[in-house]
């Protein structure tokens, strides 16, 4: 396998450094491109920015000399961890100039022309790309991963989508690491619960269906389930954890829905992609289990932990579900992305 | 008004210390009696136990020898803070022997002829106590208040069950502060979510059918709603949150149950007993409130915070709600119901 | 005693706030006029800035309209909350102006005729103010109290100053309300140690001298000891811990240190004044106290808790001290100087 | 290199699943027995106790039938992770009966004829091992590494030991991991500081005295040095911290002493042991680091982090150090020494 040179746009930034820690000893991926604002282009990043991350900026991004945010020289793959205010503008230029844009930010997710993609969930929405191409004139493309909650939930919730979700209720409690630096006051969560997440509840709410609906005549096609999230900070490190209830169609027991849950397996397992997981979802039988300081970070943070499966008084079943947010729940996600792109032929 | 002596069952431990500080200058009730396990009989309060609450032990408390758990010598009312493990034959006892047992405990709960009491939410429903003292042939009575979370959440649900309450999904956050002492261990919880609590949900799902239920023919007949509870322990130290969807028959409109909330009042209120706080429920309208740190000591600890209505899109409603659980969600609770007891004549 | 208007430059700020929350109720003050940057001025607090602490904005301060910083209307008293960068001129301004500024910003704190007062420790040095206002041709006058960690130290060194204090090597765990709002990042502090606070060791060493030094000539004279500090910030809310040894030319035992301790008595308790602690110094004889969480706030956060003292292997003893940052090391230090002001007949 | 068989004596307790989980993959021991009490004996490791770390307990370790403290069926090379309360007798057993005892436990630290060894500081100190054999008549041998917050300290002070080391003056700030499972109370320890750690002052006093002392006749001979410490338990999960004041009789100036950190080096790296980190101690330059939760788990978990050398104004130089506190301060610390022994041919 060739080595494929990729870029960061948003590289100074703490969403970046997750790229570019995710990046380190990537066997397909090498990183050879930051883009940023004019403010740090020119400079080195270890001039430009300190680095927010456990251990030390690994040196051999901090001699990368930053540009600015054009498409000029920037290579064919882009991963974009721009922020969602400036990221419009620049990510569509990067696609019209003909590069593959692999975003984080939030904001084409929505758009019914681009895929919204979780790899073992639903990598056939990829089909929307030669739709998108054409509506928009673009040699390149753009595809995105959902929101860091999101994905914990989605991916808890598709191996039930075969039993007809109807309705779904979810309550989180998320890290302060998804908030970015400096993020959260440390005054407002110190000790403290904060019930309120801007624009977290209505993301989690229309990502989750479009990312487990389909594509139908060269469109996004969102889950006709309703859901319902209720979005809290709380204070630890990395790990979101989310607890829900569905109710299905089809009433499955709880021992199908187990079931379902263990042998769940999803296109980038099967293509043994690099940085999928052995498995993406796993099942904790231990009662007081999953726990974001203690399994979020297991799997290399790729895997989405579930538990705590039990009938649910009001709808059908309830479970906690536990996945790490700035790697599979962001940069990570991105990379698998990526990953199924070039599996798919679409890099060649 | 005369003083009434009081004792407090398991005044050696957390909940009973959180017992002694709430009764400290308190204008009806004066602590003289404490009892705990023959281990402490005989020794002064100050000598038997470590005070393991803000700021010192108060003095006089200091001085009470502790007796041992017999009703012999201990004042007509009594606060019972025992560990569950031990609370059934004792509390029992001592209604046997004429006592008016104010029980935190949760072993008579859900028994039909012992109310468990909210005094603004169904103070009615002390009209089980002469069946109780009937079907025991008891001279005493034993009364008891909800598990802590459980009244963050009926207060939050009371003025709303005019709306016809049919099914509930409720998911807690709750401070180490509610597991007692030693409680919780630091390696659990610091920086983590523990997504499970021994027992809890069932406590949570069944109290709140019972309390805002009904009594017919002399039982308790608990509310036909179905809830659903999903509890989770947080690092932090006091107070409890409850996020809430809520379904109602009657389908009110958000500014009917806001100005619902905002306009409820209960009999502690209307009758000024010593522990009420002025407003039962606190309306905040700040996005991002109410918050344990910052809210649930306000009020003496005696008001529930609920903030964030909003349309939910599966169920009516949804709504988060916050309350200091070792307070209003405990020691303040059985005072607040002794309080109540004494303004409907039951001790004298 | 007549009511003394008083005023707050920095009024919207976080320290600001903590002057309105400490103000209110006070006997002799009463808050009538805040100062802030032009961006504020003429709106109503509640409309200029967001309430940080506990519980709601007071109402009564919420409906001041805020001013400029400028001398022009305010009253006679002011108390400064304002950030360094801009506390120099404007406090000058003030004092030029007739105005007797009550000052919490460190930019005057350290020239030898502003008095830097701790009015437990070093009253006397009220003193240096004929001089100041002589030097400077002030009708008005400056005053000083110290860093919130600089606060800990000297009142648990005052007792000792009698023993001869030469060398004093400390070491802070301070709290994150210690670096305002925003302040401290989240993402630095949760399950954290940082182990730098910006010019605070400076601070700590220089303030320390000259707070139990003496007035020599119209001028400050620090005391000769030498003082050694390392700060360190840890994820806890509210309250500073110190632990410190101390090597005296006099060579005191154990037993002569703690009873200094013990019997500490200052101006403030002599006189009675509204904010002054019952004790100035609190002595904790269990083994594992003070802690910052149990006994930072107790007395209302005015007194500073030691604990731990016992021999040094190295210098001659040592301990560990505890107090309010936000009360006794800030809000509560200024207003329990201008306290001391007036029973000093410098208002009259 | 032929595979060595290892043991673990209480090997169902928290510090033996530290050890479970870093002698998994060993290049050279191949764990295969666990001792514990009798309670678990006959059952295997994984229906014996609960994994309190993070992930899941190896399987291989899992399905160890747990045997009972007795020499008979052990490996002769045994770490102990014993508790204190039950150590002395059943380490001293095994030694006598043969084994290679390298235990983590505080029982036989202070002893004159056992080597408390951190490799990279005094390995010369197993010269000990045959004086204590034929002082006790074993055909095996004790060998210790110290307290987890002594091996910080003792690790970053090694490079400066050439500088004549006289007055270390230290105050910890140390992780609940330290404290083993249950441990720490959460409600004593989340946000808040804990002044006291029993015996930890007296042990690393002590333990680093003999460590940085030499061997003399046959006995350890502590450096005359005086230390004191103050130690204090903060809420973060894993990391000590330890601030030092040090005088030394040779008056390096702040260049010299860096420099000796910077290019330190022990047996361990000489000999390139496998848990050995490539540099035991290593400086950081930036202002604030290092940071317990950013850096203590690098390198494995198995270097001490320095930074903020600068002059201190009362002995000659301060600084601030950080190590993992159950890696390079239990577990990792006692592999390390069993490896050093290999390494020496002790195990021949």
């Amino acid at each position: 396998m060739r080595t494929i040179e990729v870029g960061i746009l948003g590289g100074t930034g703490m969403v970046g450094q997750h790229f570019i820690r995710f990046l380190q000893g990537h066997p397909w991926f090498k990183l050879t491109w930051l883009g940023a604002s004019d403010r740090s282009a020119g400079k080195k990043l270890k001039d430009a920015a300190g680095w927010r991350l456990e251990g030390e900026m690994p040196a051999a991004a901090g001699e990368i000399v930053v540009s600015d945010s054009k498409p000029r020289n920037a290579p064919r793959l882009v991963f974009s961890a721009m922020d969602a205010s400036v990221a419009t503008e620049i990510e569509r230029e990067f696609a019209a100039a003909g590069h593959i844009v692999v975003s984080n930010s939030r904001n084409h997710r929505m758009e019914p022309d681009v895929p919204l993609i979780v790899p073992e969930v639903n990598p056939s929405h990829l089909s929307l790309l030669p739709v998108q191409q054409r509506n928009r004139h673009w040699s390149g493309m753009i595809v995105t991963n959902p929101n860091c909650s999101t994905v914990v939930l989605t991916m808890a919730l598709a191996p039930l989508v075969q039993f007809g979700i109807e309705r779904v209720i979810a309550a989180t409690m998320q890290a302060v690491s998804g908030a970015g630096y400096p993020g959260v006051a440390s005054m407002d969560i110190v000790a403290n619960v904060i019930p309120f997440i801007g624009s977290e509840e209505e993301k989690m709410q229309q990502e989750t269906q479009k990312i487990l609906g389909s594509v139908e005549n060269g469109q996004a096609a969102p889950l006709k389930a309703r859901v319902s999230a209720h979005c809290h900070r709380v204070p630890i490190v990395d790990g979101h954890t989310v607890t829900a209830s569905v109710e299905f169609s089809s009433r499955p027991g709880i021992e199908d829905v187990q079931s379902a849950i263990e042998s769940f397996c999803g296109v980038p397992q099967q293509r043994d992609l690099p940085s999928a997981p052995r498995k993406p979802v796993i099942y904790m039988r231990e009662q007081d289990r999953p726990q974001p300081r203690r399994d979020a970070g297991r799997e290399n943070g790729m895997a989405v932990f579930v538990g705590r499966l039990r009938e649910c008084p009001v709808l059908n079943v309830k479970f906690v579900a536990c996945g790490h947010n700035t790697i599979r729940g962001a940069a990570g996600a991105a990379v698998l992305n990526a990953e199924l792109m070039v599996s798919e032929g679409l890099l060649d």
